[in-house]
């Protein structure tokens, strides 16, 4: 059952109905389990030792078993090296030594050394399986492949199993993968292109070892076991923030060949902390126990994430890193590292559920302490009606709560699951959860231990063995799909390009860290507390400041002018709409802005939605200055950036929004449809003498604004309040104001931004009245004002 | 300059600017205060000792007084008790002992006692002062009437002082008054236009004694001077909550006709609490010493607040008040007071500074300490990189951070203002305010005192002695105008009324409340957090129980029948119309809703606006099942309640929200307008098959169901899939769904509660298919399935 190369990707679900998991449940069969790079690092320290476990506890229950040391060395120098990594294998406490022997004995007889390099060596390999087989009167069950290599080798492989190695047929494949999964979206959907040709994608298991920690993989269970408890607190009215933490103390010495590349983001937070987010915040199936469920819920969370910028994220370097490139990669001296080892990021959930509740995702190496752990902070949603002396911690409901996943190490030493008193008693599988002993002294998230109930795993076993027994029973729930993957990569890609060029702050490394790394959230922004201490790189000299302009006219085109850094203008420009609106409501009780689309406007939106809480919404009616023939719900459409960006913020009511109608009929601004007639009469008929309290207008880089463009047949003048017109580009078919109509306000600001504005603003302001050639130049209100809103890379390149 | 009877009161702003306040500010004049209820507690206690404060403060500054106290006591006696209540003046610490008493001397020798009880009594007083003016050749500056007496005895005084006391053109009159100003609002509303008959606004000076406490008076000026540091700080993103405190130890004994009559609520909440409350709230004026733009604001708060209801509140009662209320009122001994002594209240500010932050008020006797004190805690926006141990108090953002106006009492002992210093270093005019000295072990709301910036009044001072002041410097913003105290009561009103045949929980009183008290919040309802220990008064046997009616029937009219107490079959309800929704958008991508108004859907809007997080919203279509002829802006409209109680809590996007068009070319349901049909090709274009995917329908007491009432005769059969229709009760004319279009649908739900329902559910139960008679009876889909919502009252009666 070899795959095409051009095999598509089937959508999860249906992947896990085709095969092999419902076999893996069968009883019996011989399982062969070939570990590639079975003389490396990870090999010797976990997943020789996993695989003992896997034995251990499949062994008896009607499955033979063959492991196959696999890699590149010669068969009798590998045999020693595997052997030696053999050396150390232990079995749990509860097993007798005796027993013990006995049963490592019996797995070393079962474990092979075997090269594999050519294409023969894998056919040899699947000889041996199938006459082993034959032989023994076996039934084969299934073949796993572990790639414990680097990613450039997986290609090779992958095409010599496929063409060499797969089992026959009623038996399984299973080819387990380790991160890095691509270094970015591209060479993510790279990688699992070239894998997807060779394997079906349930054949596919690919580990966050993270998801076998003991205190993540009982996130989900806990949710079930707990959903009566949780349910009503598991949102943004109860949840105040949601931390994922994995601190290190270690730094990347040693290691700078790999993490020079890769840097903190790739390395910890899009995947390991990526997966306990989303095993936080998906929505809980009804039957954890269907892979299927779980992996698409997890897939809806991913797409609920809302998209990072650059200012998600702040990133620091330790101070020794940059030395410790230099010399293990041999860079000259003056060479600069960017590469971040800490990264703090704010993450939102943007759904119903967790609306507004920040997700702090942090990571750093030569940090002060050693830690890892999900913490869930719930909101205070009480008031302790005596003095605080006198609350007893299980009782009152206003001391913290929270349910924090421990992953393990940091003060406690081990994993567990806290959850404080005063919340609930959690429900946990007695027979491997139990209760933490008693330690006074100890605080942990503020609290004593005393105020949590606390549990610790009876027995504590390593991820990697977790995650072979969840591959040997095929519960692909805990493994990254393809489909998980990419939509990781979707999420954390904009965010790595927006960064890559951003100077890290350098941190000392350790307690001496203080309060620099530190960092605080408003409004979606995440910034460093305290001021960098010095510049790393020095620039090309300072920026100027606003105030090396302040000696430009302040006029152009004879009509005011207001100009200022981006920020600042926009500042100012929303504070001048805020002050008209404030003044018309007193005057007439309402207000009538009318707005531009494009993208200039959206930081103006930003800021109106987020800054301007005495802004008289209720009282404003809102309409579009120009629209592009497309449905109201296309994302081309001017209504979309407004709803998008200012109206799911505010309080407008419906009915004080105002569409322009160009999808009537269910077809596009068709003349008989009288569109543009009907948003001229709803203007008459709510604005006083169709005299707007304020236009919002932009300028093209060809002279255009509103939807009015050089040389249009319609609009400049005439009688004609809303006209359709046609745009040089894309989509071309328009409905826009009328220049007569614009010229009607009380006020009319044009907000003119960005480097490439320059030329015309330079035209412009020496043209007279020629709205035929520059539609901007016909702009000037009879009886309002006008006043140009330019940054200083419009106005000066 | 009396004024008429029936004198209109004028707004605010134009008041202020009529008279009085310019004067006050000129030099020199003779003031006289005349002091009625002289001789009783609230004048031996405070105000004699603010008038002498008065008197140290003003005479010196060109300014010549006369001090009248009053009373209905004969001369000789009033005399002596007046003596006696002036016996105690004392300076301040700063005034020499021999000064002192020099002063003390001069102002006895200004005070003279006066029996004010006639006609006659006031003519004398009035000539008595004119004289005296006359003789020492003063220029008469104005008059103080203060009303330290019962508000029964309002009106007769104020009879007489506008008919024979007011002083002549160019002098002032101002008379304060003293709470309570009334009941609930009718009766303040009377008691106001009964005394507006008498006064100008700018004449009254109401007080709220706690707009003179230090700490109180400065949360403007603290506003004010610190706009930089609080600009970004004080709104929703910031704030966590604010808690508005005033706990007493003392309970109501000896006070108990007073007590029995108000409660806690009328008693402090009214008043202190919400004056405090809107300081906090209400939106900064640029120059907060121009009285009106501060009580114009200040107003703008009160109307913001959102409606209370009767969870809104929690109320106790000391367990020693019930006998104390037998004893002292002579009441039987099986009298049960319902009279609150505790009161915790949520408070929602409906604006988009404060949306989402809770302001909690909390009062109450025989509390476990005597404090008061406003509290603002702050999110905590940051994640601190170190272990807790490291962290620096003054610099960790991670710590709490909270702003506090300490009123007094308490551990503190004093007024204070606490700002945490990891927020910001306070502005504070230093002559009146100095740092407090270290108090090592003090710890105020979870932190030492050093982790505040802590502040004291230099001179503390009494708070009728600061209003004194700012009544003679005419600062009506430390008072209540009219307008204001009408809003408080609009405010308070329902909740009282709300709340009036509520048992109140017992409590033990001091120390021993233990946890009793605490309560919490959730969606704008409080709870106790612990369950009611017992019942106080029994009620008629435990109220039946859902699994009562277990047995009953699941049918009805031979359809499923869903019935439970309200609460639960709501919830039924929405999650029935949450797993459709997810149904259908799994099926077909959206879901198509059509809802009914009236009241029966607003719960259900509520629960499906707070509790369905996985709703999927994005991808449903809102329609309505009828509606008024009204704009939809007009509150009687459907679509208002859907707007309100849904829609502002959700996220459909704008084009997925379909209301009648009742409203085109600026008039209602006109025939030739075609809004019906439009709607109905509206439907066609969206609609697969015109099939809604779930209608929810309501049944009224005659049977009509949607729009459609007995003997229509549209929309009961025929083609027509929406018409126009008429209601027996106003508005009359209504737009509908047609039976044919609502029996298209995938799933009809009739929702039908409340015991007013009852005969016509019982009727409709047993009646065939006669849609003519009872247009309920014509519901029945022809390929869905309809589904009846009852609650137990509606079913049962």
């Amino acid at each position: 059952m070899k795959l095409p190369g051009a095999w598509k990707m089937l959508p999860v679900a249906a992947c896990l109905a085709l095969l092999g998991c419902l076999q893996a449940r069968e009883l019996g069969g011989h399982v062969s389990v070939i570990l590639l790079g079975a003389t490396g690092d990870l090999a010797k320290k976990y997943l020789w030792q996993a695989l003992f476990q896997l034995y251990l506890d499949e062994a008896g229950n009607g499955h033979s078993f063959g492991f196959h040391g696999a890699a590149l060395t010669p068969p009798q120098q590998g045999q020693k090296l595997m052997a030696k990594a053999l050396e150390s294998l232990s079995c749990p406490q509860d097993v007798a030594p005796r027993l013990c022997a006995d049963l490592r004995e019996q797995f070393l007889q079962l474990s092979q050394y075997r090269q594999l390099k050519t294409s023969e060596d894998y056919e040899a390999l699947s000889r041996h399986i199938e006459a082993h087989v034959r032989q023994e009167g076996l039934r084969e069950a299934g073949r796993i492949f572990y790639f414990s290599v680097p990613p450039f080798a997986y290609a090779d492989i992958a095409r010599h199993i496929n063409s060499s190695c797969r089992p026959g047929p009623g038996a399984w494949l299973r080819v387990v993968l380790e991160k890095p999964f691509g270094h970015d979206h591209r060479s993510a959907q790279q990688l699992a292109t070239e894998l997807g040709s060779f394997f079906h994608e349930e054949e596919m298991f690919r580990v966050d070892h993270y998801l076998g920690k003991q205190a993540v993989a009982q996130i989900l269970p806990f949710r079930d076991q707990n959903r009566q408890a949780l349910g009503g607190l598991w949102n943004r009215h109860h949840v105040e923030r949601v931390e994922i933490i994995m601190k290190e103390t270690v730094d990347a010495e040693g290691r700078t060949s790999f993490y020079e590349e890769y840097g903190v983001i790739r390395d910890t937070l899009q995947n390991h902390l990526t997966e306990m987010l989303t095993l936080v915040a998906m929505e809980l199936p009804g039957n954890i126990s269907s892979s299927a469920a779980v992996l698409e819920h997890k897939l809806q969370a991913f797409r609920a994430l809302r998209g990072l910028q650059r200012g998600s994220a702040v990133l620091g370097q330790y101070q020794a890193y940059r030395g410790q490139v230099r010399r293990e990669l041999q860079k000259p001296g003056g060479f600069h590292s960017l590469t971040p080892t800490f990264a703090g990021v704010l993450v939102h959930v943007d759904n119903l559920r967790w609306e507004g509740v920040p997700f702090i995702l942090t990571s750093g190496k030569a940090l002060d302490e050693r830690v890892g752990y999900v913490r869930v902070v719930f909101k205070n949603r009480a008031y302790c009606a005596q003095s605080e002396g006198r609350w007893a911690p299980a009782q009152s409901r206003c001391l913290p709560r929270q349910v924090v996943f421990y992953i393990g190490h940091g003060e406690l030493g081990h994993p567990a699951i806290l959850v404080s008193r005063n919340l609930f008693r959690p429900a946990l599988p007695p027979q491997s959860w139990e209760e933490v002993e008693a330690r006074p002294g100890l605080r942990l998230f503020g609290r004593p231990l005393s105020d949590y109930h606390a549990f610790r795993p009876v027995r504590e076993r390593d991820a990697y063995s977790i995650l072979l027994s969840h591959i040997f029973h095929c519960r692909k729930e805990s493994f990254v799909t393809t489909e998980n993957l990419l939509a990781s990569w979707v999420f954390w890609t904009p965010l790595l390009d927006g960064v890559a060029r951003d100077v890290p702050r350098v941190y000392p490394g350790g307690s001496e860290n203080g309060h620099l790394l530190d960092f605080e959230f408003s409004g979606g922004q995440l910034a460093f507390t305290q001021p960098p201490p010095e510049q790393l790189v020095p620039g090309p000299g300072p920026p100027p400041r606003p105030s090396d302009f302040q000696a430009l006219g302040a006029q152009y085109r004879e009509s005011p002018l207001v100009s200022a850094w981006p920020e600042e203008l926009i500042a100012r420009l929303a504070g001048d709409i805020e002050a008209a609106a404030l003044q018309a409501v007193r005057r007439a009780g309402q207000f009538h802005l009318a707005l531009s689309g494009g993208s200039s406007p959206v930081a103006l939106f930003r800021h109106l939605a987020t800054g301007h809480f005495g802004f008289p919404w209720a009282h404003t009616h809102l309409w579009l200055v120009d629209e592009r023939c497309v449905p109201l719900s296309d994302p081309d459409s001017n209504f979309q950036g407004l709803q998008a960006h200012l109206l799911r913020h505010i309080r407008v009511p419906y009915y004080n929004i105002h569409p322009m109608p160009v999808h009537l009929h269910q077809r596009l601004c068709a003349e008989e449809d009288q569109g543009a007639q009907a948003y001229a009469r709803d203007i008459a008929a709510l604005v006083a003498n169709s005299s707007f309290d304020l236009v919002l207008l932009g300028m093209g880089v060809d002279g255009h604004t509103a939807s009015l463009f050089p040389q249009s047949p319609a609009g400049l003048d005439g009688e004609q309040l809303v006209v359709l017109t046609r745009s040089p580009s894309r989509p071309h078919r328009r409905m826009s104001l009328s220049l007569p109509l614009i010229n009607r306000a009380k006020r009319v600001a044009v907000l003119v931004m960005g480097r490439t504005k320059r030329e015309i603003a330079t035209l412009v302001s020496r043209v007279g009245h020629q709205p035929k050639k520059w539609p901007i130049s016909g702009v000037l209100p009879r009886a309002g004002q006008l006043v140009w809103y330019m940054d200083y890379e419009a106005l000066l390149g």
